[in-house]
C-alpha cells in the first residue's frame, strides 16, 4: 500500500489536469504574443484559466498574474510593491512564521534600507494582535500575513489583522500568503480587504512550475523580471501555457469541491488522532484545534522525526519533518520555535498533510504503522532506545 | 494542410518529451526538498536533466542553474552578477539587437544607477567590434550579447568579441544570450571564454515554463527571487520538475541530432529562397547570408506583413511579423532599425523559422502559398492595390 501524506509540500496533479496538460503540449503550443491563429488560441486558454481562478475569489480576472509559482508570487508582491510604492514607507511588518519566500525577501530588503517587523505568535501559531498594532506605524508601506501556515497549519485571523491595520494605518497594504489556504478556505480578497495574495499551482494537484498573484485593482506594483512585457507589463517571460491551463483545471476542480474536500479530510485528521488515542502519552499534537483539516503536524517524544518519517516510507507512507522546503536543513523549525514548542517536542515533529485523494485506509495503515514503528525507535534519556 | 514555421517563437513539444512529461506528472510527483524517497526520486530525475544539459555545452552539472525560462535566466545571469560584484563597476555594455529580455533588464538598470552602451550593428546584423573595443571601459563590469538574433538569425562572433575584451578588461564578463542558438549550434562556453549563458526549453521541443543559465564555476551570481533555497541558494522555488525533465530530454534529442538538424533546416530555407526565385523583385531577404539557417526574415516590398500573415494562417502557414515576444506591439523593430533596412522594407518582414521537424513539402507549400497572395496584398503607391 501506498499513502501519501505531504500534500503541503507538493501534489499529485490531477489525471484531468495530466490529460489537459498533454492536450495543450499537443495541439496548442503557439505563443500567445503571436498574432495568428496559433498563438490566439494558446491566449484564449490562458484567459479561460485566469477567468476561472479570478472567480475562484470573487476578483476580476484583470487582477491576477500569473507567475512560475507561490515563491515568485511572494517576491512580486512584496517587492513589486514597495518599488511601485516608494513614498508609502520603509517599514514592513510580518510575523514570525512566515516561509522562506516571505522571510528571505524580508532579510534582503532589511538590507536595502528597509527597516522590518516580525510578530510573534501563541502557542497555537495565532499572531499576537497587540503586538501587530504597537508596531504599526506611519510609515509602515505592506504588512504580509501567511493565511494558512506550512508547516502546522495555523490561520491567522486575516478579517481583524486588516481592520487593526485599517484603524491605525489605512495606507498600509495587505499582502497574503496564501499558498496553503487556495482551494481549501473560501477566500474572498475583496471581503477580508486582502490588497494581493499569492496562489500555488502544485499545492491544489496542479502542475509544478505555476502560481497566481491577485493584486488589487487599485495597488499598483511593479515587475521583478523585465522582458518582452508579458502579463500586463507585470510579469515578461513567454507564458506557461500547458501549466496555465493545468492550473487552471485543477482550481476549477477543486474550487468545485471545496466544502466536500473540506469535510473529508477533516474526517482524515479526527480518524488520524482518534487511531493514536491509547498511545496518546507518547505524542503531543502541535498543530492547532481550530487550524487548517489538511495539516496535521503530530511530535513524538522521544522520537527522531527523520527516523520515523524513513521507517514510514519504507512501508510506502510519505509525510514530512517540518516543512518540505527547509527539511533537506539541519536547523530548528523556526515555526515551532515562535510557538515556544517545548524542547523536548522540537526533534520529533512529523508532519502528515492531506488531500481529497486520501482515503480513510490510508490513514488506518498510517495509525497501524506508527504504533509498530515507534516502540523501535524511541529514545530513552542517556540515548538508548526504550525496549518493550 | 498545417506548416508551422514560427518555431523562433515556440516550438511544439516532441512526442517523447509530452509523454515523459505525464510520467513525471503522474508517478515522480514528489517535492525534491522532501526527504523521502518520493522526494529523492524527484531530485534524481533533476540532477540528470541537469547533466544532460551541462554535458550538451561541456561544461560541469555544478554550472547549470534552472529557471522558469529565458527571461528569467537574463535576469538572473544580469542582475544576479552586477548585484554579486559590486565593486567591478557599474558600465555595462550590450548590442543595439539584444532581446527585449536584455534590452528592457538594461533600461532598467540604467535607471538604478548603471552606464550603459548599446553596441551598433551593420545591414548583416553584426556588431561593430571596433566600437565594442571603443566603449570598454576599465569600470565595465558586464558585456550582454545576443548569440543568434531572434529576428534575422544574425550570429555574433563571440570567440572575437570575447578576445577584445580580454585585450582590453579581462575583468568584465560576458553574458551569452543563447535562447536562439541553443540546442542549433554546438557552444562551448568553456572554449568560447563565455562566462554565462542562457538558454530556453520551449525553443528546442521542450516545455514553456522553463530554462537554464550557465554560470561559470568562479562567476559568482546572487539571486533574483528569494526564498527556501533551491537551485544552490540561486533560485528558490519548488522546482519545476516534469518541466526540467522535459527540457533535459528535449536537449537530449536535439543535441544528438544538432548536425543532422542543421543539414536539414539548411536545406528547407535554400529550397524556400529558390522557390521565390521567380518573384525576386517583390522582396528582399532581411537574413544575413552567414545567419542561422533556423531563421529567414524575408521582407516583402510593398505588402503589410500583417496581412501576409493572416493570408497565410488561413491556408495553415503560421509566421511571424517580428519577433513573437514584440509582435503584438505595434512598434517598428529595433533590430531591422538598427541594421538600416530601408523604411520601404521594413512594413513587410516577415520571420519563417524552422525546426527539425518541418519538411520539404511544407515548404514548397509555403512558397506557392505566398506567390498565390502576394499579387492580391501589395499595394501600390498611394495606397491602392496593385492588380496583375
Amino acid at each position: 500500500m501506498e499513502a501519501y501524506f505531504d500534500n503541503s509540500a507538493t501534489t499529485r496533479p490531477f489525471d484531468e489536469v495530466i490529460e489537459y496538460m498533454t492536450y495543450v503540449n499537443r495541439e496548442a503550443y503557439g505563443n500567445p504574443s503571436s498574432i495568428h491563429t496559433k498563438g490566439i488560441e494558446a491566449e484564449k486558454l490562458i484567459k479561460t484559466a485566469r477567468e476561472v481562478i479570478a472567480g475562484s475569489i470573487g476578483v476580476s480576472s484583470g487582477e491576477i498574474y500569473f507567475t512560475s509559482g507561490g515563491t515568485e508570487s511572494n517576491n512580486l508582491a512584496i517587492r513589486g510593491y514597495l518599488a511601485a510604492n516608494p513614498r508609502n514607507g520603509k517599514h514592513i511588518i510580518t510575523t514570525r512564521i512566515e516561509h522562506p519566500a516571505v522571510l528571505e525577501v524580508y532579510k534582503h530588503l532589511a538590507e536595502n534600507g528597509y527597516s522590518t517587523d516580525f510578530i510573534g505568535v501563541d502557542s497555537n501559531g495565532i499572531i499576537n494582535l497587540q503586538e501587530l498594532a504597537d508596531k504599526i506605524r506611519e510609515d509602515t508601506a505592506l504588512i504580509s500575513v501567511i493565511f494558512v501556515n506550512n508547516e502546522v497549519g495555523s490561520v491567522q485571523p486575516v478579517e481583524e489583522i486588516v481592520k487593526i491595520k485599517n484603524s491605525i494605518n489605512p495606507n498600509a497594504v495587505i499582502f497574503v500568503d496564501a499558498v496553503q489556504a487556495y482551494g481549501k478556505i473560501k477566500i474572498l480578497p475583496g471581503q477580508l480587504g486582502i490588497d494581493m495574495m499569492s496562489m500555488s499551482s502544485h499545492k491544489i494537484h496542479g502542475p509544478k512550475g505555476t502560481g497566481a498573484l491577485y493584486v488589487k485593482k487599485q495597488t499598483r506594483i511593479k515587475p521583478i523580471i523585465f522582458g518582452g512585457g508579458q502579463e500586463s507589463l507585470i510579469r515578461s517571460g513567454t507564458e506557461n501555457v500547458p501549466g496555465i491551463c493545468g492550473f487552471g483545471l485543477a482550481a476549477k476542480m477543486i474550487t468545485e469541491k471545496i466544502e466536500q474536500n473540506r469535510e473529508h479530510v477533516e474526517r482524515l485528521k479526527q480518524l488520524f488522532i482518534d487511531g493514536l488515542t491509547d498511545i496518546k502519552d507518547d505524542f503531543r499534537i502541535i498543530s492547532p484545534d481550530n487550524g487548517s483539516p489538511y495539516i496535521l503536524n503530530i511530535s513524538f517524544a522521544n522520537v527522531k522525526a527523520e527516523v520515523l518519517v524513513h521507517h514510514l516510507e519504507e512501508k510506502g507512507i510519505f509525510a514530512s519533518t517540518g516543512s518540505a522546503c527547509s527539511s533537506r536543513k539541519r536547523i530548528q523549525s523556526h515555526v515551532l520555535e515562535a510557538m515556544s514548542v517545548e524542547q523536548c517536542y522540537m526533534e520529533g515533529s512529523v508532519r502528515f498533510s492531506f488531500s481529497s485523494l486520501n482515503t480513510e485506509e490510508e490513514v488506518e495503515y498510517v495509525v497501524e504503522a506508527i504504533k509498530s514503528i515507534l516502540p523501535r525507535i524511541q529514545i530513552k534519556r542517556g540515548g538508548r532506545r526504550v525496549r518493550r
